[in-house]
Formats: C-alpha cells, sequence, structure tokens
C-alpha cells in the first residue's frame, strides 16, 4: 500500500507517524510545500516577540526524524499541484526547479491547512506588511524589525553612545488569537501596538460582552484598539514608514504590520479534482475523514468538522483537533473503525498576564442558530482562595440548555487559573454533563489552586439554582419596569450606583420589606450577584415577586461598555 | 421547624447559608466548639508561614455575618454535649461558663469535624508541640516561633547589632497533605525542617512510586526525610529546645515540633447518643446525609463517605466535600430529594514549586480491595510546549479498567499545570469516561498552557494503545527472562544505563533486527517510553514477541528508589 500525504504539519505529521506505528509495511510518502515540516506554527508569535529566541526549538520533528524513525519519505518544498482521483495519482512540483512528477497512490491524505487571508487592498503588497503562518514569516518579522532599528532620539545614559531601538510602531490587523498574540510580542519588544478590527468586538469566539474585558485589558496595557474599523488600504510614507487607512477614514503610522484577518482553507486542489466542498468552504468529510472519494481523506484546518455540541458545520482551524484528525485519518487508512467526534472549540490564548479560554457553543452561536432553549448565567469568583496570595477576579459566562441542564459552552476570563476551568469545562461538554454535574464536580482544592467550592461548581450551583427555580434571574439587557433593589454597602454605592436603584442594604433587608412594593417586580442587584441571590430568596419567600441581576454590577459594566 | 448544627465551620457553616436560602422561616441554630465559625482551616500552614499574614483574613464568614445576613443563630465557644434522640434535645455547654442549657430540635445536623491524632506519647505535652487544626492553633504556633527567637551566634554586618531570629530547627511528624504544606512553610520561615513519617512514603493518597518523586523533590529543597521511622516520644533539653525520640532509636533536636499524624473522626456526641458508627469509624450516614437517626443529620470529616469509585466505605476529610454534604444535608431538612454521589478524593497540595495532584482509586487501594481488573501506565511529558519558556516534566500515573477501559485513578506531579490535569480526570472519573476519552478529549492548548496532545490526551492514547493490543507493556517491577533493549541514543546511556540491556538506537532498528532473537521476549526501553513505543511497534510487525517498559527510565528511576 501506498499513501502520500499532502502537508507536513500538524494533521499530516501526525497522521504518517500513526500511520507507520499501525503499518511497518506501507509505503509513505509525506510532501510538504513549505521547507519545513511539523513545526510549531503556534509557537510563531512568541518567536517574533523574542520570548522564544531559537527558531529550532520550533521544529517539532524533522525531515530527517521522520525518515529515520518513522519510515516516511519526506519531500520539502514540493507542492501537490493535482490530483486524478480516477488514475489514483498526484502531480507533485519541486519548488525550487518547477520539475513536476507524477506518483501513483492507493490513499491520499490532504493536509493542506489554510492560508491567512491577505485582501487584495491597495498597497498590501508593500515590504512591512506581514502574515505569521510559517516559521519562514516568522523570521522575515524578526529581520525587518532588527533591519529597521530606527536611531533614538537621546544617548544611552550610561555609555554617552547614540543608541538604536526597534521600530516603534506597530499595526496588527485582526483581534483573533493570532492577532491578540501578536500584540503581545510586538508590545513585549516595547512596541507602541494599535489593534484595528472591524468587527464590534475582539476574540471572535467570545460574546461580544465578555470581549469587552479583554479590551478593557488591552487598553489597560496601553494598546490602541480600534474596533468596528477595517483596513482599506496601506501606503508608504515620505520617511519610508507605513500608514494604515482605514474604512473610517483614519490612519495609522506603522513600522510594522502584521495581518491576522483569518485564514480560509485550502481547498483549491481538493476542488480541482472534484471532491466535495461543504457550504462553510471546507474539504467536506465524512467522521472517518474520508472526502467525496473514498481513497482521499482529509484532516486539519482545511477541512469542515461538526461542531460537537451543535452538530453544525464549521470550521475551526485549531492545532488539538488537526492532531487528532490525522491520526484517525491513519487508524481508518489501516482499516480500524476510527470516528471523530467532532470539534467543541475548547482554547486558550494568553495576553500579557490575561488567559482568556472558552469551550462549546456561544450564545451568538445559538442566537445565529435560532435555538430558543438554552440559558446563561454569569459568575465572578476568585481564581482561588482569596486569604491565599495572588488570588484574581475570573469572569465565567456558563451556557446550557433550559430543557435538562445540559452544558452547551463556557467561557472564562482571569489573570490566574483559566485554563483549570476551561478543560474541566471542556471535559464535562465531552461527557454530556449537566449543569447539576457541575455542581457536584470534585475539583482540585488547596487554597493555592481554587476553593473549596470551586467557580466551576459555583457556576453549576448558580445555573442550577435557575433551572430549579429557586433563583429566577434577568440580565442587564432584559431589565423592564420592575424596581430595581440594591443591597450593597453604602461604601459600595458611593463608588458606582444605579440611577434609580432603591437600596436597602442585605443585612437589613428583613427588617425593612415593609418599604417595598408587592404590586411590582423587584429586579436585585449587587456586585456579583452572590448577595443579590440572598436578597431574591428572603423576597420570593415572603411573598414578593423578585430576580435577581445577573453577574451583578460586574456583569454591568462590562455590559454597558457594548 | 427548629433546626441545630453542630459545628461552624466548613460543612456546617455550608448547611446553615443553604438551609436559610431554602427556608427564610426556620429556626436556626448554629453552635461552635471553638472562637470562630466558617474559618479557613486549609489556610491555616500558611499562615504559620507567613504567607498568610493577617489573620483575620481566614475568617470567611464570621458570627455576625451569620446573624446578619442568614438570621441564623450563632453561639461559639459553645459545645454540644449530649443528644437525647427520643426527646430530640441536645444539651450545650458554655465552655467558658460550664454553664449547660437544653435545646429542642426538630432536626439536628453534626459537622463536628474531625480532631488532630496525639498519641499518648512520653512527653507529648511538653510546651513547643503543636497541632494546626484550629485559627488558635496556627496563633499559637506563630507566638512560640516570636517568643522563642534565639539570638544568633554573629553580628549584623550592617548594624553590627547583635541580633535575633527564628528557632532553627523545626520537626514535622507526619507525611500527609498539612505535614508536608507545614514543612514548606517553615523552611519559607527560614526554619531547618525534619519530616518524620512512620510509612514508608509521603503522602498516603499517592502510590508509593509517586511519592518517591516527592521525596526525592524534599531532600532536594533540604528537608531531612525520615520514612518509617515513628515517633516514640518527646523531651526538653538542657537548653529548653525539645528532642523528639523515634522509635528507631534516632533523636531529632526541634525547637518546634508539628504533628500532623492524621486526624480522627469526632464521633463521641454520635456515639453517646447511639448512632450508628461505620467501620471506617466515622458517623455512618445514607446517601442523603441521614444517620441512622432520621432526625439527625451529619455532615464533614466525621462521617464516612462512599468512595465514588469503589463503593466502599471511606474517610476522605477534604473542604470541597464538607461543603456539599453540607449543602445536600439543608436540602434534604428542606424536603428536597438531594443525593450525595460520594467522593473520589480529588486533592492537590502545594510543596515548594511543585504540584502533587491526584483523583480517584490508587493502585494500592485497588489492590487492598482485591481488584485484578485494572491496568496503570505511566506518562511523562512537558507541562506545557517545550518550546515556550517554562515547561516542566510532568509525571502521570493512570489507572483504568482493562475490560472497558473506565478511568480509575489518576496521580500527577509536576512543577507547572497540575491542577488543569487533575481537573481534567476528575471530571472524567465523575463522568464515567473511558481511556478512549482521555484520547479525544479536546483541553486548552496554547504554548504557554499545553501541547496539541495534552498530557492527558496522551495518557488517554498511552493505555488505549494498551487495551486494544497496539502495545504491549511490562512495568519495571514485572521484568522476568525477557532481553532489555534499550533503543536511546549512545548520548543517553552515557549518563545511565541498564545492565544487561541490549543496545540499538531507534533510528537503526529496522536494519539491525537480524542481531535480535526470534526466541525470546524483548523489553523495550527508551527514557519516557515513547521511543519505545516506536520500536515496540516495528519489532511486533517483524514478527518479534515485544513488550514495552511503561514510563521509561524515568519510571524505573523513582521505582528503583522504592
Amino acid at each position: 500500500m501506498k499513501v502520500i500525504i499532502v502537508g507536513g504539519v500538524a494533521g499530516g505529521a501526525s497522521c504518517a507517524a500513526r500511520l507507520r506505528r499501525l503499518d511497518e509495511k506501507a509505503e509513505i510518502l509525506m510532501v510538504e510545500r513549505g521547507p519545513y515540516v511539523s513545526y510549531a506554527n503556534c509557537g510563531l508569535p512568541y518567536h517574533v516577540g523574542g520570548v522564544i529566541q531559537d527558531e529550532s526549538s520550533l521544529l517539532v520533528a524533522t525531515e530527517q526524524m521522520f525518515r529515520a524513525i518513522f519510515g516516511v519519505e519526506v519531500r520539502t518544498n514540493c507542492e501537490a499541484i493535482a490530483i486524478a482521483p480516477k488514475k489514483k495519482t498526484v502531480d507533485l512540483r519541486d519548488v525550487a526547479t518547477g520539475t513536476v512528477t507524477t506518483e501513483a497512490y492507493d490513499k491520499l491524505v490532504l493536509s493542506p491547512g489554510a492560508a491567512p487571508i491577505r485582501p487584495p487592498l491597495p498597497g498590501i503588497d508593500l515590504p512591512g506588511i506581514f502574515s505569521v503562518r510559517t516559521v519562514p514569516d516568522a523570521r522575515h518579522i524578526r529581520e525587518w524589525l532588527h533591519q529597521h532599528e530606527a536611531p533614538r532620539t537621546g544617548l544611552d545614559s550610561y555609555t554617552g553612545f547614540q543608541t538604536v531601538t526597534r521600530p516603534q510602531r506597530a499595526v496588527v490587523v485582526g483581534g483573533g488569537f493570532i492577532g491578540l498574540e501578536m500584540v503581545e510580542n510586538f508590545a513585549h519588544l516595547g512596541l507602541d501596538v494599535t489593534l484595528i478590527e472591524k468587527l464590534d468586538q475582539v476574540m471572535p469566539p467570545l460574546d461580544a460582552e465578555m470581549a469587552r474585558l479583554v479590551e478593557r485589558y488591552l487598553v489597560k496595557h496601553g494598546v490602541h484598539l480600534e474596533l468596528k474599523d477595517g483596513v482599506a488600504g496601506f501606503r508608504q510614507s515620505a520617511d519610508g514608514s507605513l500608514e494604515v487607512l482605514t474604512a473610517g477614514g483614519k490612519s495609522h503610522a506603522a513600522d510594522v504590520v502584521v495581518l491576522a484577518i483569518g485564514v480560509r482553507p485550502e481547498t483549491a486542489l481538493a476542488k480541482a479534482a472534484g471532491l466535495e466542498i461543504g457550504q462553510r468552504g471546507g474539504i467536506r468529510v465524512d467522521e472517518h475523514m474520508r472526502t467525496s472519494d473514498p481513497d482521499i481523506l482529509a484532516v486539519g484546518d482545511a477541512v469542515e468538522v461538526k461542531d460537537y455540541v451543535t452538530g453544525q458545520w464549521t470550521l475551526i482551524p485549531l492545532a488539538g483537533p488537526a492532531n487528532r484528525q490525522g491520526r484517525i485519518a491513519a487508524d481508518v487508512i489501516a482499516g480500524r473503525d476510527a470516528r471523530y467526534r467532532g470539534t467543541q472549540g475548547t482554547s486558550i490564548c494568553k495576553i500579557f498576564e490575561g488567559e482568556i479560554g472558552q469551550t462549546g457553543a456561544s450564545e451568538k452561536l445559538l442566537t445565529i442558530l435560532g435555538s430558543t432553549d438554552f440559558e446563561k448565567v454569569y459568575v465572578y469568583q476568585n481564581s482561588h482562595a482569596g486569604y491565599y496570595p495572588g488570588a484574581k477576579m475570573m469572569a465565567i459566562k456558563v451556557l446550557f440548555r433550559k430543557t435538562d441542564g445540559r452544558l452547551l459552552g463556557a467561557q472564562v476570563l482571569s489573570e490566574d487559573g483559566v485554563a483549570k476551568r476551561v478543560d474541566a469545562f471542556a471535559m464535562a461538554i465531552q461527557m454530556g454533563a449537566t449543569v447539576y454535574d457541575l455542581e457536584e464536580a470534585e475539583l482540585c482544592y488547596a487554597p493555592p489552586f481554587g476553593s473549596a467550592k470551586d467557580p466551576v461548581n459555583f457556576a453549576g450551583m448558580v445555573a442550577g439554582n435557575l433551572l430549579r427555580g429557586d433563583m429566577p434571574i434577568v440580565h442587564w439587557d432584559g431589565i423592564g419596569s420592575g424596581l430595581l433593589l440594591d443591597v450593597r454597602n453604602p461604601a459600595e454605592l458611593e463608588v458606582e450606583s444605579v440611577p434609580g436603584a432603591f437600596h436597602i442594604p442585605l443585612p437589613q433587608l428583613r427588617s425593612r420589606l415593609g418599604e417595598l412594593p408587592r404590586d411590582r417586580e423587584i429586579l436585585v442587584i449587587c456586585r456579583s450577584a452572590v448577595r443579590a441571590y440572598y436578597a431574591t430568596r428572603i423576597l420570593l419567600q415572603n411573598g414578593f415577586t423578585a430576580r435577581n441581576i445577573s453577574g451583578g454590577m460586574l456583569a454591568r459594566s462590562h455590559r454597558a461598555e457594548a
């Protein structure tokens, strides 16, 4: 059996290695258009930022390793340019020489990845405008930064010499994972960074009100944030630097520009071969990673996958799923009944000291799909026991089905402990857990790591209280004509109060019930909705109609900026 | 309805607060023998160590808060001394005055906790010997350390004054969670610390070979570790300091001693009331937290719980379960059908920079229970992408059922990212996941947080490969007469080799198969069992009989010291 694998990173490389372990005799040829196989493209922003100094450390497995250990023939700088599915051949072009050879296959695996989107804007090919997808991309940015060090205006205070510095102004276009990582890394290098995002939020997998927290955080860290403004073009200034022109008519000066406006599945080869392309523009595969031609499989960023939570076709270009798909494709080729269960979109991003993670469906997505059988809660808890140093406020949004409590998605932001919680939520979603299971989850607790009631438990309890009818809630955007009742302490109101809210501090509530109306709904406010929950319970049991305003003032602040 | 809650920490406090939320009208009286309710006893070691400076920050909720917010009558320094189940009364003694009053109840909740074990050894009541269970305990240790600062032998180099320093020698007796946390905190204060443990390992929930890693780590951090030696008594030296005498005949000088040899459920009150006590010595309760008297419930460290994995009765004194049990007891009293699902023993401990976590059953426990339907794998992986700074080696042991792959337990040690993995394993166990589910888990990945194949995935893959028959394994303690084949590089063998092992570096294996015997089993060795897996696959597919030595050299080193 001869297997050709097109694309030698993530999915392709995983497939090759796994296939060899399952089939010592198969002839395996892996071709890669670029100069490297199995490199760590997730590390590229950190290499640009100098956090990862050594380029070679990004090469997870080398060509030589594939040959020596896996007996896989590897051709780098070799592009697959055409497939003849009936003849079962693929044409391969040597990128350096242009020589084309034709290779026959028994099974073909496509792992071509996705290409950075580069819209045909005026000036887009000006020097100094980069994407961050390959090792050479990162190298080019580093070289550019090195070559364009500008003289500093002053003298070095210690040596007295005129010193040089790096370019001072970076513009990052696109506020997704790569964009945010590039923002952090440019800032780490001391650049003044502007982030331009066409949408009204950064981090598209998050819901907008959670993204507000990220945006506020970026601004706090000195990033110039330009939302709701797309790039219209680029221009070279008289001094040789760049100008980024926006649709809104602004101009941002830049010494370096990175385009991180997303990726598009590399489907040209598949399309030309007549393989089915899905409605989202990726190669369509079945659960065995087989394309519409059963002898051609496809994996990684180029394929559409089933969203594990919603069951919809989607494009989720992430390394973990690509690796698993490669492994499954190898299993299938080796005759095993392996199936891909779909992708649930678990992801995390570091931005300065902040950690932003999510898994499962967002409210935005559920709404687009027309789902109404869901509810959400916001939870604000310490990342670990508040009395142990270093605890950070953690913001969690959890989405779940109203009818049965099934967990649908979670978004978590903090400067500490996000991965621990997202992984618990991710495993819960994978296993079909409900919010009641979250209440009972037995997670790591010691003061440096969590709390006896972990934020994950807390999220489950808030959701469970809601579903059991113990705590009716309302969200800030759904407040109608109810009486707003603020149960915080007077000192807290001095910092920030809600216009029109009636004020009874929680400890006085039982003795002042007579001041509250019985013919009007009472909507209860506190800082994080915990005391408001206590108050809501008191009111409900005393015959009032009351709801807790979910997430309290903490949720209000990031909603208000939406 | 009048509810009396005996014990105002963790379980008792949770119960009181939850019950008030469910029942605004119930009369709730919470009595606590000590001076504080709802204090953070998990923080006590860190308060002794000065990491948590302010004692008041350990008071999670005060007596006043319970009164004002929850309308709960609280009596501190008030001990329940007798229950009359038929009359449904409890006798309460004011600790200060000795006055006894009798209170009637409709429902009684016992949350008396557990008491530190203090064996009747000679000299155990000498000053300077402490337990760490209450806020006053921690305060007494701090005061003792402060009062017993000894004059330094030299002069302060800056001021020229004779300076004082803290006591220099601490002995901690008992190597469980509290013992290890006290070791760290004494070391943090600059004390020279000796840890004495009667058993042959520290950290009893871990299997011995995993505890070896902790022990090695303690020694590396300058801790004097004395295993397999119990304390026989204590003596005061001529200079006023203490001597800790061991069963093995040793004497350890100490300026301060902490006993952390475990806790015993506080069952005297329950026993005297005729309530059923379980075979493990805790109060027996049903899944609704009801004792043998249906009007008396019990929660927390004093009760026996069902082990969620094994189904056996057990004592697991942890804060998270105590809180959940308190909540469930409140639900049950309020007439709800709440059930406790059992405890799976999820726990974590920080020791210096190390993190030690576990969940579910250990091999030791499964063996004691006579189970044979389980297998184990050892996995050594980076805590996050190796190319991103700060990645640490992570050691994982996973236990699972042979018949169906059901996950039974996990033990994780590293200096980074342990909680993230233990929580994923914990949620997996809760939801009945198999090792195949771990293979497919979609967990947080970005270079600072994980790897595209997370160590949790990796553990699942290793276990899955084993169960599918793709990778027969043998453990170091099960090696018989097979040929040991070391497939590491020559440079690695120079650092540490295995006596009698035949050596073929992995890249040469395919071309040197002729050198290997076909009539003898081949047991393959590498550093972490990854390359040995590749080699085992090559050998098996070429007709050899081969097994991978689980965990490789990394597993050997800590086994060897066992």
